[in-house]
């Protein structure tokens, strides 16, 4: 089946260099094309794992919030204490409603003390923070800045960075940032990224510098091996990074899904879902996102439906949301969201071609 | 390029029925799988304007909004007046944020006093309407219920309906509708659809029901000749409809775009918008939406990217959405949102082939 993108599914300023590069698969992602793979996922993993990847996460959107109740809105929408961030940090940070649901799992970067990004997951949170903004009457601006973030990850991607901007950036702590301009280039290099191979993501202040930016950072990237690459599933998985609406179609609470770390259940102001989340850890989570062994032979990645999840006695007890072989753990693995009962020993689903298969737990997900 | 479905992208309950008669391409809508075509796109087009066409138009959600406030609420968010709508009756009423922006351009159907769908297009008015009542502490409940459009469009839609439902289907007006349950599936039948050629949108209200729903609308309009098909680019353009992010990229005011006989300016009580909407109808519009006849040989539809326009002096004015060959016209067509300085002449465009072509004017749109 083909999908023929439209002036409705917006392009990042590096799009044409993906053409350029191969791009073979893409999916949306807030309104706009991302693009997946570059036709071989296993050179890709290797270039992850291995040297360093290059890719087009335009689609990671900014929401900005400035002015002086910048961090009263902050505060109000994010489930983690944001008070004590410091400038040129960022935090992890879910953000709920009033029932504790996830609406997005953004990373929240502080540029100056009346200056944030939310650097969102799928879904529009810029109607979420300026709706409430207004109808609280905050005086702040909230809007969509022109910022596409450029992700470099794996194990020379830091090399390939300190190349091109110097080697200052070595210097940049895990979530620190530093905004820069080089060559004319306004850009945030921030050490960030959706993998667990380490790297930065350079936040691009400017579309119309898209195509210099990605060939720049190419050229540095050449004597490391840099590959044209994109958030990898199978790497995401094993290095426990969570997928908001992948891994549970964006209607689970944080604590259901192993997120309470990030969570400042503890605070002593208010922030929207509080009570729910409370409530929900007081008499515990009825389900839970969990890593696990899945028998049968060897499969392919597998996720185009969530497969459903059911007992020993047959009952449907959640959902198997992907699975995929693991070269790691020798096994077909999954990632499934089930009823507690279940949680830390075994149950079964069935694939669409109507095979059986048993899941034994292997972790909770993402912990 | 290949777009990879995973379980990032929910289906409707009409889904396997699409795979079942051959679907081809897909976009995503409402972050579900839309279908687009079926492989023959004059064959659809022919179905829709000639017999009966049935959609999946499942990806167009509903925010219900239920409660002793839901009425302020769909006040406060929507730019027309929906206070003297009747039960069993809908409204075309664009939703836009403070500075006038739209937001959103859905249909509002009153299903009681204090309970409204808002049936949207594609963008998340969920978090929006959700953290506007939840700021104000409206006592109203606002969420997704399960329901899933299934749109009959075309000439013989009605005798479909009728057959399938009864001749009282068709004393329904053209935005009114009825709840109503047969064969056990409840679903509100509604006179409405994104096409021109007349038809119904069966609001199935069980998601466990969807392709028995499917399979009866089928059953009922085979001997009417129907086919499966899909919201089609070009009857709509044809038909003067609006699409949102389509024809703006989901950043034009309602005025910019045509919709001006939509919106309620002269209401006493306040919405959001109502004060940037009244100055820009004050000053008039910086840009219109329009559509030209393009010059140049028979093109294919040819929308992947807008296009950049320029008037005579080569001057930037704004960008061509799409543009196809229309046979009604006998000649390419576009719509293009442009400086108010080009609107009712001419001005130029230039194809990713480098092509000059002249644009003329042939209406505002959608008027």
């Amino acid at each position: 089946m083909q999908f023929p993108l439209s002036p409705r599914n917006r392009k990042s300023p590096f799009y044409e260099a993906q053409i350029r590069h191969g791009m073979t698969h893409f999916s949306i992602y807030n309104h706009m094309v991302l693009p997946v793979s570059f036709g071989n996922l296993d050179a890709e993993y290797e270039a992850l794992m291995e040297r360093v990847s290059l890719w087009d996460v335009g689609a990671e959107r900014q929401v900005e919030v400035v002015g002086p109740d910048a961090l009263t809105l902050i505060q109000y929408v994010s489930a983690r204490d944001m008070s004590d961030c410091r400038i040129g940090r960022v935090r992890y940070a879910p953000l709920c409603d009033n029932d504790g649901i996830m609406l997005n799992d953004p990373m929240i970067l502080k540029l100056a003390e009346d200056r944030y990004w939310i650097s969102i997951a799928d879904s529009d949170v810029l109607f979420w923070c300026k709706g409430i903004a207004l109808a609280k009457g905050y005086d702040c601006k909230i809007f969509e800045p022109d910022v596409s973030p450029l992700a470099v990850q794996g194990p020379r991607a830091e090399d390939t960075v300190a190349d091109y901007l110097g080697e200052w950036v070595r210097d940049i702590p895990f979530f620190g940032f530093e905004d820069i301009e080089h060559d004319g280039i306004p850009m945030l290099v921030c050490r960030s990224g959706w993998s667990g191979q380490g790297g930065f993501e350079l936040f691009l202040q400017d579309g119309s510098r898209g195509l210099e930016l990605w060939d720049a950072v190419w050229k540095a990237g050449e004597k490391y091996g840099i590959h044209p690459g994109a958030p990898t599933s199978l790497e995401r998985i094993e290095s426990g990074l969570f997928s908001y609406r992948g891994d549970c179609g964006g209607s689970a609470t944080p604590l259901e899904v192993g997120l309470e770390k990030y969570l400042s259940l503890d605070r002593q102001d208010d922030f929207i879902g509080k009570e729910a989340l409370l409530a929900e850890k007081e008499r515990g989570s009825s389900r839970r996102l969990v890593k696990v062994l899945l028998s049968g032979d060897r499969m392919q990645f597998s996720s185009e439906h969530p497969w459903p999840a059911f007992n020993s006695e047959g009952q449907k007890v959640g959902e198997v949301r992907m699975a995929s072989w693991s070269p790691l753990h020798d096994s077909n693995l999954a990632l499934a969201l089930v009823s507690t009962s279940v949680v830390g020993g075994s149950f079964f689903t069935e694939t669409p071609e109507g095979e059986k298969l048993e899941a034994t737990h292997l972790s909770m997900f993402p912990e």
